[in-house]
């Protein structure tokens, strides 16, 4: 038995409790931040705090016994004060009330000692998760890809749905090629899969498009396309 | 039966012919468009050829009986000389060799004359495809739309990638991660599935990312952390 506080109530620790409460080898606690005093002794204490409470929270529980992680993809692990530090970050945009599949939901670890590594390595084993081991640089690197493939990604899809709206086009009719294009780059690069007029250098296409754009989405159309067509 | 003719041996024509050829009611006909003097009779010839070719093929085709359709996301209808023309455009990134469902593929259909519209629909829905009825304009837009949606968004996946080889970390760790941000959009909309610093104004996020990226990095996530901040 492995004896687990999450501390916090967020998206993330909302999460990981319905993930670990099936678990019956986890005994787990989830306690409010406000109330630090009475936290019970545990084998891992999961700091799951939004990223600038994190070293406060650290502070104030003292000299805590066990291992004490944070779950942030931005926060050092050098936040974390107490002797046995670590990071247990799981990589997903969690959206309040969504379901997470733990079972494809990576966690990105790290810890100063090598035995703390297997602890949390077996803990995210136990909801299924693939683990990475990434040091504190690595994760912040990782964290600036994530907004590019998920935020970035996700505003080229509102301006897709702008463009149909203003056109009275139905959105759901690029699902599937949003899916697809998703999709291809777990088989092949996405160098490989890069596709499209700005790869086939087709200026009179690229031109045509500009001429169809307000200010705001030309100005993306144009970087894009050049950053695509520096990348050959 | 019906009897279609399918000019063109690109990716486009390629993966016409092998979804229409298990149709037991389509009597079909793959013909190289260099050979356009012995075509058969057809109830509906597809010119499934570039963008550039299709207004001379349609041409050469002379006084054809039947309906003619091309196949582009950004030609008009008008391409075609014919007196019965439509558009028989599937929205999907065909790419050589790969597996196309297309029971997912939306075909955007156009016809002049009503009669020939429902010829289109039936012939999709052969394949099982879904249908949907865009004019010339419309198809052009959605085409716009397609390239920020698809291309532009695997190039979001490139500089995450790139990002993830400098800094020696798998780029698969954030496969679940993309593939959720492309799923998320099936429920809820493109502008309430935006998350990240950007979407929080968090500056001081947003500026230490910059300070950690190339220089033509650094362009694009200026460019699209404005676009995001401005949409709200």
């Amino acid at each position: 038995m492995i004896k687990v506080v999450i501390l916090g109530q967020g998206n993330v620790a909302t999460h990981l409790w319905s993930a670990f409460h099936k678990v019956k080898t986890v005994a787990l606690f989830q306690v409010d931040s406000r109330a630090l005093s009475a936290i019970p002794v545990s084998d891992v204490t999961i700091i799951a705090v939004t990223d600038d409470a994190i070293e406060e929270i650290s502070q104030q529980l003292g000299a805590r016994e066990g291992l004490i992680v944070h779950t942030s993809g931005t926060v050092s692990m050098q936040a974390i004060h107490q002797q046995r530090k670590g990071v247990f970050y799981p990589l997903q945009s969690f959206t309040k009330g969504n379901f997470v599949d733990f079972s494809t939901l990576p966690f990105c670890l790290e810890t100063e000692q090598e035995n703390d590594f297997f602890t949390l390595q077996s803990l995210a084993k136990l909801v299924g998760a693939q683990t990475y081991r990434l040091n504190s640089d690595q994760r912040k690197k990782m964290h600036i890809a994530a907004v590019f493939v998920n935020n970035f990604t996700n505003h080229m899809y509102a301006i897709g749905k702008d463009i149909c709206d203003v056109h009275e086009i139905p959105f759901e009719i690029l699902h599937p090629l949003i899916a697809e294009t998703a999709k291809k780059i777990t088989n092949i690069s996405p160098k490989e899969a890069q596709t499209g007029p700005a790869k086939r250098n087709d200026e009179e296409t690229i031109k045509t498009h500009l001429e169809q754009l307000n200010s705001q989405q030309k100005e993306l159309y144009s970087i894009v396309t050049k950053a695509i067509q520096n990348k050959q």
